[in-house]
């Protein structure tokens, strides 16, 4: 006899909660290693970390959790449609975890335990070789799990870009990143091409906490909610929330860089706004939070570039700037700060580079992936490779792999196919400002002093679903048309155009 | 067939090093509770704290964890010295755990879950009778434990002393509080009937960002390791270590009491230069960290007061304070300063109150507890009772009961026996100091700027041991002789009567 839906489900959200406590306890540990944890604690908690992740593990997979899990699925249309989502994602996951042996998954964990702090080194004392055997170790695991979870419809490199954004091929990024290469390249050669312009406001030392109190001003300006939030320091700025009532981001210091506080912290609170505006009934689910990575940064772009770096915004803030350093900018006008804060550059670092070459960087990497991926690649080729995309992008020369292969941790914990959606997010953020812009002024709503009507718009079409529907689908619905890469090709063309007439 | 002996020792340290990961966890998250977790984040937690609490409790009161200890126990002559220790201190309180009937055990926990919240709101509101109900079933569960607990020797009130403070009766606390009762009660009315002389300097504003500075420096003066540790704030200041190599503290910062955050500094440095200076090899068994609630108390307070607040700390360290702030202190000298922090003053308020007036707030506290206990004082008496012990030791008149009765959150929390330990710990640190004196001139080695000299002594005689020992042991070992109330005496009429002279 068949057990009622009502208590199958009932048991479900039991061992979800249940779980749930671990990921909280995981969160929390690891958001203190990030931001104050003292030396002396670390050895310690990776023991406790891994206890507690041990258990989770073991839970989440137990033969009583894979039953449940299957009948929910088999059973799914007597689900409502939240349940119904709740349980595919669910099943996808677990399904995907089960189809790698756990010995295979044991041994690859431990690896990656290692090949951080090995890519580190490698990277500070500039040796690849150091580094490559691991690498190359990572790559056969990944290969061996693109083969484990490859279906009928998803094959190669595919599999890997599936997770980190569901339903994006390489068929459709290359499609995109063809599209990018073909105007944009050009495009950017022009732009930097011209006479440098020297910004020497920039290269001053600006009181850090005076840098501090500004973010915590810009955190005003876009209305985060500090009671169910926080900023604090660490080396890295990143956001992390558990639920939409808890959700913290972090900025960094610089006295030389005041413009990396203050991106940093529009980037990050755009993260957080996402996170802070999701639907709170979703946060005993497990589709609460964005929904991609690429929407996801999509959103921390937005707020960053679009907004943050636009002449409307800096009109409204600048005197506050200004203001808190009146030495360093007392001679700068509005219009020369938004143009140096723009300004176009090739450059050798993925993070530090302008938002028009930006995606140039992830180009080069997007080729290296699927090249590798496709075994027409090695290890031992890749620096060489590197260096060859690099010139043929951002017509730049490489001086050593610190600056080029080795300077980007993703590889070292494994995330391949994660890349590429940091230029898909920016383009999404065309589209979808595009779209914004048919609604309302945007900049005009920018007088206000504050983003409410921007935050209100992205809540309604975008943040307030979390992860119930796909990026693909969000993008339609408030856009009204599927993902189209020319938005993002017209917005920096008309932008840079403007900077640089 | 016997096992080995190895093979339950490994079979115990694995089980006890899980459950030491949910004790982690839980930890990681008080902590976050109290520094800075935002009011959002509160409802979710209380459920994972639940979760987490629950499997820990079940966990360490399995059947096979209680068969294995017990068989340890059984077998104890078989283990080394550490070992047996262990395995007496773990089968003692699981032996204590299991006493009480889980059903009861849970409705204690799930009242105090809201009592705290409900005596907090109570003494906001000067309300005795809203928290009186609460008070009631608290103590009826203490009593109900009490009978569960109690053993041929330990009876009573006693078995709630010896949870706090182990070897310690109310016939010992009462020779102590007789003690005090002869000599200190007449001594201080003598000196608060002197006209009180006014250090206006104390009452004005002294800035937070400076304050924080001094807490800082007094770091580096006691020596506090900080890649073992930190600092952070909270409404209440306090300490806390998992083990030697992760010891936090907060302070508080106030413009008006710069006093409040220096002593509150030292005072938690005290309690973590103890818990920083235990012996590492004892982090992965139950025998690390400070060995009793008084011992604890008698670093803190040895730091705090005795070292603190004394000429010789001060006329190294006040040019400091001055230097931060002139406007304040200029025409301050030491003696005037070291005075102002010394004042003798009846006072409601025992968080408050001075050094020499504190054990006189003990000493109320002790007597309603032990009557409590006794059945001998209803909760109806308890306000009037309190005021009539005020009046009689501290000759002061109680104006609400938010001043008096419900000052404290210990009861609210179950905490019955817990407050003779802090006047016990401050006569700990007296015959401690008079057992250093003989082996060094203390206020000499002040003089080198730091605490190395005290620091390194109370390392050897009582930090290094952890919880191997006893208090009643270390305090034998370290000065020769057993408890002696008398040295705390000497020392407060020696000290208060060279300022009051």
């Amino acid at each position: 006899m068949k057990r009622p839906i009502s208590e199958l489900i009932k048991n479900y959200q039991d061992k979800m909660q249940f779980a749930r406590a671990f990921r909280y306890a995981l969160w929390m540990i690891g958001w203190d290693t990030e931001t104050e944890a003292p030396r002396g604690a670390l050895e310690e908690r990776s023991i406790h970390v891994g206890t507690l992740s041990r258990e989770l593990h073991n839970f989440s997979t137990s033969q009583e959790m894979i039953d449940l899990v299957q009948e929910l699925f088999d059973r799914k249309d007597e689900l409502d449609s939240l349940m119904h989502t709740e349980i595919k994602k669910t099943h996808k996951y677990l399904m995907r975890q089960l189809k790698v042996p756990v010995d295979e998954y044991v041994e690859y964990q431990m690896l990656l335990s290692k090949t951080q702090t090995i890519w580190a080194d490698a990277k500070n004392n500039n040796d690849y070789n150091a580094f490559k055997p691991y690498l190359e170790k990572i790559i056969f695991f990944k290969q061996k799990m693109m083969s484990y979870w490859q279906t009928d419809t998803l094959q190669g490199y595919d599999v890997l870009l599936d997770q980190f954004e569901e339903g994006m091929t390489s068929t459709e990024y290359d499609e995109f990143f063809v599209a990018l290469k073909k105007d944009l390249v050009p495009f950017v050669k022009g732009i930097t091409s011209l006479p440098k312009q020297e910004f020497s406001f920039l290269n001053q030392s600006y009181d850090i906490d005076k840098q501090k109190a500004f973010s915590h001003y810009i955190m005003d300006v876009l209305m985060f909610d500090r009671t169910r939030g926080l900023m604090k320091e660490s080396e890295h700025p990143y956001t992390s929330g558990m639920t939409s009532q808890d959700v913290r981001w972090t900025n960094h210091f610089h006295e030389k860089l005041i413009t990396s506080s203050i991106f940093s912290a529009i980037h990050e609170l755009g993260h957080a706004t996402y996170e802070q505006q999701c639907n709170p009934d979703l946060d005993k689910t497990n589709l609460g939070g964005g929904t991609s990575m690429a929407m996801h940064e999509s959103q921390s772009r937005f707020y960053e570039n679009i907004v943050g770096r636009s002449f409307a915004f800096w009109n409204v803030h600048f005197p506050k700037v200004q203001a808190l350093f009146p030495s360093q900018l007392k001679d700068v006008t509005v219009e020369e700060w938004v143009k140096a804060v723009n300004q176009v550059e090739n450059s050798l670092i993925r993070t530090e580079a302008d938002e028009l070459t930006y995606p140039l960087h992830i180009m080069v990497r997007y080729d290296i992936e699927r090249a590798i991926m496709k075994q027409e690649l090695t290890v031992e080729e890749l620096p060489q490779e590197w260096n060859r995309l690099m010139k043929a992008y951002l017509d730049i020369d490489v001086p050593s792999d610190r600056e080029g292969i080795l300077q980007d941790v993703h590889w070292s914990s494994g995330m391949f196919g994660y890349f590429p959606t940091y230029a898909l997010g920016s383009a999404y953020a065309a589209q979808i400002y595009y779209a914004m812009k048919r609604d309302f002024d945007v900049e005009d709503s920018l007088a206000s002093g504050n983003t409410q009507a921007i935050n209100e718009w992205l809540k309604q079409k975008i943040h307030w679903h979390g992860s119930t529907k796909t990026a693909k689908q969000l993008l339609l619905e408030a856009t009204n048309e599927p993902f189209n890469p020319q938005y993002y090709i017209e917005y920096l063309k008309t932008k840079y155009q403007s900077i640089y007439r």
